[in-house]
């Protein structure tokens, strides 16, 4: 099996096991009151084809995972999708290679949980092929990464976030270094207008790039790009299950609805898969499956002090965790 | 006084104008019963200067009016302001004109009703001037424009908005045209991704451009402005009050929610005044009042048919309402 397509069935395995570790969280019983109020829900499953997008994509398709209204999680999607198609010469001069004919898959999750106690996250793992018009493979790179976005700062949960994906490219040293993805996520989850970080980081990484789809180094990037997604669970899931316990007030939920408007400015303005996304004709719902349910935008909101203020002095000046 | 100088001062007594006007009808007693609950609010008022911006504006600054959690609107802004500054070498020549010092001066409003019933309104009046190294005048021009954003669709509203933007336009056939300007509007309010205009339309026009600031046309300019601007509250205010008699559903309230998400999307994506502000320092609360208090994102929303579904077939197909 060549080495896209052990990534791409690694891609729609690691949706089932996110998929079904998120709805095992979802039956939590051992949660606070105003979530046991709340009951359990679990995905719900669109198959798209290619033929629901317009744009560059002319084969392939997807499997959109959307979890709606559940105990822990407000709205969650867990998408994967392999799609192929041709890329248009201006825009096929803004990455690496030449070839105009694509391959991408890859899995992207946004999880937005109900109680402001758990963080928001998201994650995603891909990657992209380029072929000449004959059909021979011309390059391919993965790229990827995962960021936390709490609504209330626990250091220790920072610290658990950070260090499962340090130890994920620890593993890897050839192709994989912490430092410098840690320090890529920082600079790419910037809200520029805002002068702050989306949330508290994590690993971003991209154009991690190999001409042969048969060497050595192509093998050691789907090792790590595997042990990065399987690392997932284990870098959110005890968070969120400890968070799930703690109870919150209507001003921390309320600043919360806040918080998450700034995550509608960054991936409406800056993310440049949403953004492209859009512009291109791809699939809108699965694009915009990461917009929160409920978000509020309150004009010159000051943060109440505490720990509103503590998050936003983190959120303005990247720290390092480990 | 310069044509400048007294465009500026008509967008100042417009604000002190349309508050006035807002906050009357915010005092309405003859409202219906779930308004009856909420009580009326003002205009809280935040001046501001150029020192708050960081990017091309050097001099001035502005009078930002919000009105927050009101009986009829539960989120508006009004903004004035009168900036002055250089613009970088690459975006000058993006314009018309060739002098890099400008100044800009306009108003520029939005408001998002608590009920359903009443359309979402924004407008907005200005104009750009530009002047050579040694001071002497350029050229400048006058834009703007205003659209409503209905929730639930009453034709009777649509046309008397409409018919009050073709009034004003007709009042000055040398510089303003209603037919173009209304085609302009559904073209510029259009969410591409979502293929659907993000309202009903009205007004939009731009680059209504004279060289020299004493002609006649440059006075007749002037004189369109001030009859557009004038025109506001009585395309609005009586839409405005009719609707606030009207009760709503639960269901309907979610709608305007989710449709909001849209409003968000456009200014967001497509609006080049919130994304060249944005990312060229502007005051980031002014710009950004233009986003609602509360807003839904629902994967895949399917419109429940009727009212909805109607609505958003005249958004898909924008309709000529005279």
């Amino acid at each position: 099996m060549s080495i896209l397509d052990q990534a791409s069935e690694f891609f729609h395995r690691l949706q089932d096991q996110i998929t079904e570790g998120l709805e095992f969280l979802e039956r939590s019983e051992d949660v606070a009151d105003s979530l046991k109020k709340r009951n359990p829900a679990a995905f719900h499953q669109d198959l798209w084809s290619h033929k629901e997008s317009s744009g560059l994509i002319t084969d392939g398709g997807g499997r959109t995972r959307i979890l709606s209204e559940g105990r822990i999680i407000e709205k969650g999607g867990v998408n994967v999708s392999d799609v192929s198609g041709r890329f248009p010469a201006d825009f096929s001069s803004t990455m690496p290679g030449t070839g105009r004919n694509f391959r991408a898959a890859g899995i992207s999750l946004v999880l937005h949980p109900y109680s402001p106690q758990i963080p928001t996250v998201h994650a995603n793992f891909r990657f992209i092929a380029r072929f000449h018009d004959d059909g021979s493979p011309d390059c391919f790179w993965f790229g990827g990464g995962a960021d936390l976005t709490p609504y209330i700062l626990y250091e220790e949960d920072a610290v658990h976030f950070h260090k499962t994906w340090k130890n994920a490219c620890d593993l890897h040293p050839d192709v994989a270094n912490y430092d410098k993805f840690k320090s890529h996520c920082d600079e790419y989850f910037y809200l520029k207008h805002r002068q702050e970080c989306r949330g508290i980081g994590g690993i971003f990484y991209d154009y991690l790039k190999e001409d042969s789809f048969e060497s050595p180094r192509a093998a050691e990037l789907l090792a790590f790009t595997k042990t990065a997604g399987s690392s997932f669970l284990d870098a959110y899931l005890p968070v969120a299950k400890k968070r799930s316990l703690e109870p919150f007030t209507e001003q921390q939920k309320n600043f919360q609805l806040i918080r998450r408007g700034r995550y509608v400015e960054f991936n409406l303005v800056y993310d440049r898969g949403t953004v492209f996304g859009l512009k291109t004709g791809g699939r809108i719902e699965s694009i915009l499956m990461s917009l929160p349910l409920h978000v509020s935008w309150v004009y010159d909101y000051q943060p109440a002090g505490g720990q509103e203020s503590g998050l936003i002095e983190v959120l303005k000046k990247p720290r390092n965790w480990l």
